[in-house]
């Protein structure tokens, strides 16, 4: 083994001088080292969703052997965080991180690859984006904004959320001033509500000076972390309206197209990795934020009647087939999502979800 | 920018020597390129399971840039398919593929690892092995054995299998030769029936010669390639005794030491990452095969009779409480097992479970 040992390291050695002494002549230079900039939506190191980037840059420098560093901001700290999309595009950063649904005004058909209302679970979506043709389409809605995504967390199923009243019929949806993005909002909109977008930083103010009503977030585990149950008192509801909403890993097309091959597939595989570990994080911390929030603090845990549930899903049908026939784009992947929801979930009906059902009977 | 690409190549260079000298003085060398062996369970590049392997040798040599490259061996052509934990354990090879309950007879308690009868779904043995404490105890159980394992890989909710009649009650299964590998085998067994364990490679011909009457496999997408469904006539029933199970990379601990940090890191994340396409795979591939199984060969779906699905869930939890009785180590596991289960399972029926009611209903 030692003698194997010295011969491969001499093969190194030889292979290390080539590479160097060729470097000039290519236009790639597979030993130049990387210091990137990462711009984020959330707060700095948050708890899930802020630690993803975090996890994905020290992957990255440990895989790299410190070849690629990348430096991550929490929102606001270089731009806003609603203003992750531009800076990518622009350039002025070479990643981001954040969802897809807040650039709904600027590519509506991104709100598929984050989450809509019924529509597919954290396993679900994975599949479809990476082996049922999900992220090559979501890589050419990108691609003339001169960004390349890749699928970079879940949270899982989110919570509806905290409301300062309950909801017994649709009557008490109507002129209820909820923070909710994406086509959530937009249902809750149709359903005589008033939904509002604000950055999860300004949630807990909003709510306690009454600016709004209700707010979703994430679930227990984030939620806990911001203390919402601590600015009023409030009814807790789960969810509908983003059933596994995956993030995004945003790549500036011109700083991608500068790595060496091995550092682009270093940074594809710590986001995979990332991906699942932020799922497995909330699983494994949910449950027991939601019992704390109930039996520490109080917070009453309710159900939405079937009627209230329904209407929100034919409004929320309604809503994306009319989204659909905006353009040949939007059509295009709502098509492809449709088609996989309709597969995947015939299939997990006789077997995941037949056996949840059976094994809690 | 060009100025900026010369000065860091130069500081690479400088690095790449100072490393180079280094070397005989440390007993790792961070350069040293490395070729190992790695045998698995499964048909040499075999749909999902076999792919598996394979996509993780790709990622650990691009992402290494060639300084590690892995063979990938199928099953019988280096050592048999239920050798593997063996050879690693002897080091006769560095790295194997395989599932954790294959080894119940040595190490009872890997079977937690993999999947048992009516325990955690993918997502949830994910969360629980790599958020939940699982992963350490796991490492602590196979450390004796020499062997670092890593997840490596999951099915999703496998089918009960094939079966050459139908199951109406208890007194179909008495009698019945299955090939049905783990605990969902002594629950069968307890239940009146034969289990075998066989290689995946065997039980065509096990099937068509009579040898054995039913056989359970993975799902649609696997088992219509190996076409049982060409064996004889057969009943097609989902699945209790595999809701999740995660498949294992087996390391030899010496090898894995031997290994410089970034190296170890790199194979750990195209591990994780590989874990979550695995799942991708079957869940974009098994409803189109389920429908040609049905639609173009005929093959009946049927639903175990409730009081069949009962009596197995009765005889499950108390295998699984008696094997808990054998020793410390496997009362250990099982108890974060179980508690871990309890907790995940209580939030995913007010989220994810009740979502996925409130989307078919």
């Amino acid at each position: 083994m030692k003698k194997i040992t010295l011969i491969f390291s001499v093969i190194f050695l030889i292979g290390c001088s080539n590479e160097s002494t060729n470097f000039e002549s290519s236009s790639i230079n597979k030993n130049e080292t990387f210091n990137w900039r990462l711009v984020t939506s959330w707060p700095k190191n948050y708890p899930g969703l802020g630690m993803a980037p975090e996890r994905i840059a020290d992957l990255v420098e440990e895989m790299s052997d410190g070849q690629m560093k990348i430096t991550v901001y929490g929102a606001e700290e270089q731009v806003p965080a609603f203003g992750v999309f531009d800076a990518v595009s622009s350039g002025s950063h070479q990643m981001g991180h954040s969802g897809g649904y807040f650039w709904k005004g600027k590519v509506p058909a991104a709100q598929f690859f984050t989450s809509v209302p019924f529509g597919l679970t954290a396993d679900e979506i994975n599949a479809w984006v990476n082996r049922g043709g999900g992220l090559e389409l979501w890589r050419e809605i990108y691609a003339p904004f001169n960004i390349y995504p890749i699928p970079a967390g879940n949270t899982g199923t989110q919570m509806f959320g905290w409301f300062n009243k309950e909801i017994n019929s649709l009557e008490d949806v109507k002129g209820l001033k909820m923070r909710i993005p994406g086509i959530g909002g937009e249902v809750l909109k149709e359903a005589g509500g008033i939904p509002v977008t604000l950055p999860g930083g300004e949630l807990f103010t909003a709510l306690q000076t009454g600016v709004i009503d209700a707010t979703e977030w994430v679930g227990p585990y984030n939620d806990l972390t911001f203390g919402f149950h601590q600015a009023a008192k409030y009814y807790y509801y789960p969810g509908w309206h983003e059933p596994g909403p995956m993030l995004e890993l945003l790549i500036n097309i011109d700083a991608w197209n500068s790595l060496p091959k091995h550092l682009q597939v270093i940074i594809e595989t710590a986001t995979k990795a990332v991906n699942q570990d932020m799922l497995d994080e909330y699983l494994a911390k949910n449950n027991q934020a939601l019992t704390e929030l109930i039996e520490v603090h109080g917070v009453e845990l309710r159900r939405l009647p079937d009627d209230v549930i329904e209407e929100f899903r034919d409004i929320s049908n309604k809503i994306l087939d009319d989204l659909a026939k905006e353009d040949e784009t939007i059509a295009k992947v709502y098509e492809s999502y449709l088609n996989f929801k309709k597969n995947v979930s015939a299939y997990h009906e006789i077997s995941e979800d037949a056996f949840v059902e059976s094994r809690t009977k």
